[in-house]
């Protein structure tokens, strides 16, 4: 029998259709390299992006440079602008402002080829600490009111460049999913005086079931009402509500979760394409909110989104998280 | 400087991106034909589909024999079912109930290689007149709560078979998504004591400049915020909450629309992929309410969907609804 299964933050319903029983391999999704041509992320082609805004590389290394470990720069085809006023203002009964907003591209290392599970863990932490150092700067900016950190990977996914790396965009206001997120979030705590996440955290580890693993710091798992087949959450297991409010251990730890993760859905799924996504609270929020805790969302794109799901926001769902967890659990490291 | 507008029905704001200002040719999106196989929506094909629940066919004709001109057949993988009990439950913290709806498929015609720009109006009426006479039969179950309509067409827009059809699913639940638009619909109507629908109507015919076309009952715009390129939705001028409570003339002037619309984004678009949905007033809702207006939206699939979108409700548009409008207006008939 499919489940319907309700998603306890956002009060999204999924269908769980369990006698479609998709398996892994069942869904041939997997990263073509497209090789060749002008990459302007390698290192030496400095000069054809954006001029840095933050940059690990040796000390005596100017700017722009070879040399450099993991580089941010502004997006050289930006869907927001830095420069200028918000101008909101009405257009008959429509809304509108001028498109200010940060975007910038986390280049995550200067291996073309590589891919997150290449990377040392140390590096990877790196670039966790790129974003907290983007986002402390862009904070200081008070047009803006949302900070969104993701990557893209893959053509599928919606990547266009094959060169690692991520993406920063800062926007003048809260997106509707976040602002949805957050007040499901606050709700629960309302009624339960509790934060939603930490009583996830807490059954997720008294059941086991969809747990994939677990280290100091995170807990990695698949979520009860997932939107997408081995949709995978890492949660940090210390309750705060903002990603940038972090010490040494909990990036490490972060790390190591997605590298671990990352690898295990790799060799599951065939290197599939996927989109992760960091969940954080609006900027300027009261400072570390009680009823919101942060993480970090990972989605494989495995199937096609069709007219179903763009209608309703109702997603159907072929794997069950209980055995997207199993195989990634067992899964051979 | 790129625009951040707001839809002002959901609240969502989205980004119109004009500075990457991509031209219909950009997107080079088209449906591929796979030809061959076996197909089980095809003529004398009957036996191969569950039995049909309703059908257009000639009077002394049996049903599941051909003869027919469209057959509605529940779905041979239903992501739901129609038996049993909801059966809602916690489990610990979440809630569940069992996946009972209805899931049917409307086979549009017998021809297989047809698409919708070469059936002819009456024809495409009785896909409506089919769609109606599903919803009336199904509202009679009383553990729905809401009954989807729409279409994916091609591969890249979610549809696994080439033979022209549509998809009804009968919900137990209203789904997020049409809850959030019939709840913006109700504050947009607190505030002004005027359907938001009705306003848009009044609006865009006085400016002109997303007006795609229109005909006695309907007009066919770009929305002011659209989420993706080419995004055009068909609005009946009447105001109506429910797409059931219709006559004649209405139905056969949607499919005008319909038929000229998809017409005009195959011309601009070399034959795009697309998905439509019937937006509808849930089940059982007061009769007829003043605040909501049924409509259809069709949103050719022309980009890739990223984690910035998923993480975030929040879309990135290249293409500004007025280009769009102004593309499809004008293109040779």
């Amino acid at each position: 029998m499919p489940e319907l299964r309700k998603d306890p933050i956002s009060g999204r319903w999924v269908i769980i259709s369990t006698n479609r029983g998709k398996r892994p391999s069942d869904f041939g999704q997997t990263i073509e390299r497209q090789g060749g041509g002008f990459c302007p992320f390698c290192e030496g082609n400095e000069a054809t992006t954006p001029s840095e805004v933050f940059a690990y590389r040796p000390e005596g290394t100017v700017p722009n440079s070879p040399g450099w470990e993991l580089r941010v720069v502004p997006n050289k085809f930006p869907a927001l602008k830095i420069e200028g006023d918000l101008n909101k203002m009405g257009e008959g009964m429509f809304d509108k402002m001028n498109g200010v907003g940060a975007h910038e591209v986390l280049i995550e290392t200067p291996r073309h080829e590589a891919t997150l599970p290449d990377l040392d863990t140390a590096h990877i932490e790196k670039i966790f600490w790129a974003f907290r150092a983007r986002v402390l700067d862009l904070q200081n900016d008070r047009r803006f009111k949302y900070i969104m950190m993701f990557k893209n990977n893959g053509s599928a996914a919606g990547a266009s460049l094959e060169h690692p790396h991520s993406q920063l965009i800062a926007l003048p206001v809260v997106p509707l999913a976040v602002q949805a997120e957050m007040d499901g979030a606050k709700t629960y705590y309302a009624y339960k005086d509790r934060c939603v996440f930490c009583d996830i955290i807490h059954q997720e580890k008294s059941s086991g079931s969809r747990v994939v693993s677990e280290n100091d710091d995170f807990i990695v798992i698949c979520p009860y009402a997932p939107r997408f087949p081995f949709e995978t959450w890492i949660i940090p297991k210390r309750h705060s509500s903002v990603f940038e409010n972090s010490d040494d251990t909990l990036y490490r730890n972060l790390s190591l979760a997605l590298k671990d993760t990352i690898t295990r859905l790799g060799k599951v799924l065939q290197t599939p394409p996927y989109n992760y996504v960091i969940h954080n609270a609006p900027l300027h929020e009261e400072h570390d909110v009680p009823y919101y805790h942060w993480h970090l969302e990972i989605m494989p794109k495995l199937t096609k989104v069709a007219g179903f799901e763009w209608g309703t926001g109702f997603y159907i769902n072929p794997t069950p998280p209980e055995d997207a967890a199993q195989f990634l659990r067992e899964v051979e490291q």
